[in-house]
């Protein structure tokens, strides 16, 4: 499926658009990427988002273009691609260079790849889910939202083969998040959450969830979850800019409450359909 | 500096050779390398190399050529770049797809890219290096010779801040290797190494000082060691492909032994340099 996307200031027909293999994302995965959920045309969240990106950048030394250059690039991705539901994708790297070198030399020039991806955007809460519970394998700085991702391709393919959308990662017990997503549990009406430190990317849906959750006035907690805990949980959901507020239904063998999506859960996916509504209606 | 690199079949100027934004190894860091040198026109220790470049692809999930396939592809890059002594580099990811998707859809051909950069041969010992502790931050499969290699980077601009050419990293003040290295260490006259699990790369040079210091008949320990031992070491060095034997005289402001080339590094240097000669004169 052909589309259009933009790569170092030219629109390409997606086949053409290719990269030296002296780019130090190939390379060394020298880069950072950033996904945004367009509703009916509209960005959602697309401030946080950029705010994010210039984080990213930052952390990793990548000189970042301004606000501007980003919010011009995402619309006219859109426009370009006549896109209505769809997620656009944003990836910098370092840039390439004339030979491989561990330390970057001379003045590089960023790589910047914009594509937009269709996204089948959920309006009513989706059935419960199945995770599987997996060591967090990945390196300690999992808040930078870098394409170095092999532990995470590692880990979703280990839990595709049990028959689950995504890891339910942990460390010594502590849970994490999950490959591509956050989770949140609910315990005697209480939302729990990991804290967003240095060992989970803090998500923009999970952001936006904490947000609906102070809304709808839920009582929530920002405290490290255990793995031991899990059989207590009434409810248990992950969120992603894809896959929006997503029941778990079952971990591995167990059964999440009585296997349906529960009350609070169901309580902020339809206030994340509305925050979708609201957008489109603007 | 225009060199022909191999990439997919093609022999190509290395301005030329790109690969689709939607390669895998682009994307997700979905793949892994090898570097092989090459003394006067003779890969060293080529079996050895091919055997871990095999590991790392199965351990990822890629299908892997055939020995003589790589066997030949070296040589031919050796021979169109009449290259005398080189790093010969090779990178195999997962492929390209039409679209981003995190678990690889249908059946992709894997990218198959090598090329050659030039190497200074070392036929004597080193100055001794100054290196940098640091915290280990990476993943904690560092056994797989992947390109997701940003943890590696970032710890290698710090160490380089502070005037190192390597970081020397820990775990909870457990030694594992450097960002493109491994550690010796030497104390009272025994050979010291951290042993190859999951959290070091097992690498070639290592593989042969280790044989090298057998053949001398240096005792030799492979068991975890600790920062809080770098005082009482009397020799540290480092290993690579591209290093060979390095000496270690300063660790951050702790000067190791005297601050010069310790007598154990000495004779395995030595002994290293005997192999490559022996290599040239096959």
């Amino acid at each position: 499926m052909t589309t259009t996307v933009y790569l170092n200031g030219e629109w390409l027909a997606s086949e053409q658009a290719k990269v030296s293999v002296f780019d130090r994302g190939f390379l060394f995965s020298d880069g950072i990427y950033e996904v945004v959920p367009v509703y009916q045309g509209h960005p959602f969240l697309l401030e946080l988002h950029l705010q994010r990106l210039h984080r990213s950048l930052t952390e990793i030394g990548i000189q970042t273009p301004t606000e501007d250059f980003w919010n011009n690039l995402v619309a006219e991705l859109i426009q370009r691609n006549a896109d209505s539901d769809c997620l656009v994708y944003i990836q910098v790297t370092m840039g390439a260079e004339a030979q491989r070198s561990h330390l970057p030399t001379g003045d590089l020039q960023p790589t910047i790849f914009a594509c937009s991806s269709p996204l089948h955007v959920h309006w009513q809460v989706p059935q419960p889910a199945k995770v599987a519970v997996l060591d967090d394998i990945r390196w300690q700085r999992c808040d930078i939202k870098s394409i170095s991702l092999l532990g995470n391709i590692m880990l979703k393919r280990k839990a595709a083969a049990r028959g689950a959308i995504e890891p339910l990662l942990h460390r010594d017990g502590r849970i994490t998040e999950g490959a591509s997503c956050n989770y949140f549990a609910v315990h005697q009406g209480k939302l729990l959450t990991p804290p967003a430190d240095h060992l989970i990317l803090a998500g923009i849906t999970r952001t936006w969830v904490l947000h609906l959750a102070q809304q709808l006035q839920i009582d929530t907690v920002e405290e490290p979850i255990y793995v031991n805990q899990l059989h207590h949980f009434d409810e248990l959901f992950l969120t992603s800019s894809s896959r929006e507020v997503q029941p778990v239904g079952q971990i591995d063998d167990i059964i999440v409450g009585n296997g349906q999506c529960g009350e609070v859960t169901a309580r902020l996916a339809e206030a994340f359909h509305a925050s979708k509504r609201h957008l489109i209606q603007e």
